[in-house]
């Protein structure tokens, strides 16, 4: 069966690493078809929009989109594609790399994140010159379905079960709801949980990276407890990201544009790799999923290396050398 | 003069260390008044209440307050005390120390968050079964006061202006209020600033702490992302806090009751007491509040430990080698 994949490369870098992986996908020799489609800065520039209907609704119908990175208009075109494949969980491993310099090489997290509500629900006013206000949304029905993804993920694997990350001593209504809901399905499922409070996590994750592993959390401390653990790992290069829908999906690394290199040739396109390889998974392709992953760690480890991390190979350079491994 | 202090130990190790930190300012023989408030699990259990309304109105009348800690109750006392002192900035330095073990020994921060409103404000509803929501509330006066202490935070001392974080990409109206207000008001000081996403700051932090000095912040980022910084430094163990007032102010140690070593008289009276130094500034007592820096600092450095530090020293070896370098 033909799999249908959207390309999105967007802007800056993204223009450079989504290439290189999906020449990588190629190289698999897998029948997958590949759609190009336009969005970011440079597209709204030409036609007004960040995001052209045409691009949304190749990723609300392609099986798996692969996304670069957007420049300023970023949350204009990430935001809907999330939409666009609904996708109800995002998920971000941060994993230092052997040969990689991290503030803490032993980080070695899953960060499952909400994706759908929170302070991303966009109910915002002005009441008056004075007051403005935001309705931050949380449903059982979501932080439901994100539980039961996380049993199922949990249990696949070789994890004890999943942390709970919230600020429910504050917001109590509703991350008392989302931590109650998270909590009952796991109990239902037999897994096992913890509960920690954002603020503590924060702390916690620095100081000792390994008492934790997955993690459970709202939109917003997903966003920024999982840039966190990019910064212990040694920075945004490295991570990839998934955002997974009932019927489709989407995979961007976690990094921006990078304007100060864009154009040069050199940035390092192993995270959107890494994405390419969970796409793999996602689609059913295990094998080639895992040898994906082990030609980006051997090259990662043994060079060539983009000068991000000290090298001076190019993105080519570096695509070349993954393949070459698979 | 006479001031008077209110001082309120609360739980678990803060019965310790707020008496420690008391020693250290009596030790200054400045004209205190102290006057001691029950709070917390330990009074709540006897009384039904966590904050007791002498303790409030205490509060809302001395000229300063030194707090400890709160367990479970930790909410329903300090929030409510916040308010006493009608606090509109809490204000967080997170350093670490020559001769304190840190993730990132190079950092030197301190945050200025704002502590009235944001997702604090307690508004929250379940509106069925499925769907509860929290209003998110951001003024432009409450944003303006903080601007305005910050812009005068930074001209005291050698400080190049101050760094504005923010989620305004998402939460256009209410983040881009509170970045377009505190831009202004920095403008027309001729501070200069710059302005960082709440997720990308906690990347940063990591990678490079020293990129950043003052951080201007709204009430919930200031809460994760100085909980970071204190992963940063080594732990909570010895960061210090103050929440100001127009007329007043509160100073607590941003750690907890620490229930695993309660009762044993070996807490580290350290963040308390640093607390109390910034009491002593706050209340014009610059000579004496260097002091007690100081005497902490070289207490630190050349001991006696309490055994968070490696040390074996007690709470009261500790506090008696501060008073004694006083
Ligand atoms: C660009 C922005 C809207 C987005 C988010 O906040 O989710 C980004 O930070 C991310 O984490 O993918
Ligand atoms: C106890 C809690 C309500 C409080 C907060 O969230 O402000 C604490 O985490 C703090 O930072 O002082």
């Amino acid at each position: 069966m033909t799999h249908e994949i959207a390309v999105i490369p967007g802007d800056g870098i993204g223009q450079e690493v989504t290439p290189a992986a999906v020449a990588v996908l190629e190289a698999l020799e897998i029948d997958f078809e590949f759609v190009e489609a336009d969005a970011g800065d440079a597209v709204k520039e030409e036609t007004g929009e960040a995001l052209p209907q045409e691009t949304y609704d190749l990723a609300a119908s392609a099986d798996a989109t692969l996304f670069g990175a957007a420049g300023d208009t970023a949350a204009d075109v990430i935001l809907p594609l999330r939409e666009a494949v609904d996708s109800f969980v995002n998920v971000r491993p941060a994993k230092a790399y052997p040969g990689v310099d991290a503030v803490r090489p032993e980080t070695d997290l899953v960060f499952l994140r909400e994706n759908t509500e929170g302070v991303y629900s966009g109910l915002e006013d002005r009441l008056t010159q004075d007051v403005s206000t935001l309705t931050r949304v949380v449903t059982e029905s979501a932080s439901e379905r994100l539980a039961e993804f996380a049993c199922e993920y949990v249990s696949g694997d070789d994890h004890d079960g999943f942390s709970i990350v919230h600020k429910a001593n504050v917001m109590r209504e509703t991350d008392g709801l989302f931590r109650d809901t998270v909590k009952g399905v796991a109990d239902e499922n037999g897994v096992e949980t913890d509960q920690v409070l954002m603020d503590a996590f924060a702390t916690r994750v620095c100081l000792d990276p390994e008492q934790f592993d997955v993690v459970v959390c709202p939109n917003l401390a997903g966003d920024v407890l999982s840039d966190l653990a990019a910064g212990l790992v040694g920075g945004l290069g490295l991570l990839p990201s998934a955002n997974i829908g009932p019927d489709r999906a989407l995979f961007e690394p976690v990094h921006g544009t990078a304007p100060d290199i864009a154009g040069e040739g050199v940035a390092n396109p192993a995270a959107t790799i890494i994405s390419a390889a969970m796409l793999l998974e996602y689609l059913g392709y295990d094998e080639e999923s895992d040898r994906v992953h082990a030609a980006v760690e051997a090259t990662l480890e043994d060079g060539p290396r983009t000068p991000d991390l000290g090298g001076d190979a190019s993105t080519g350079d570096v695509t070349d050398a993954i393949i070459d491994r698979l």
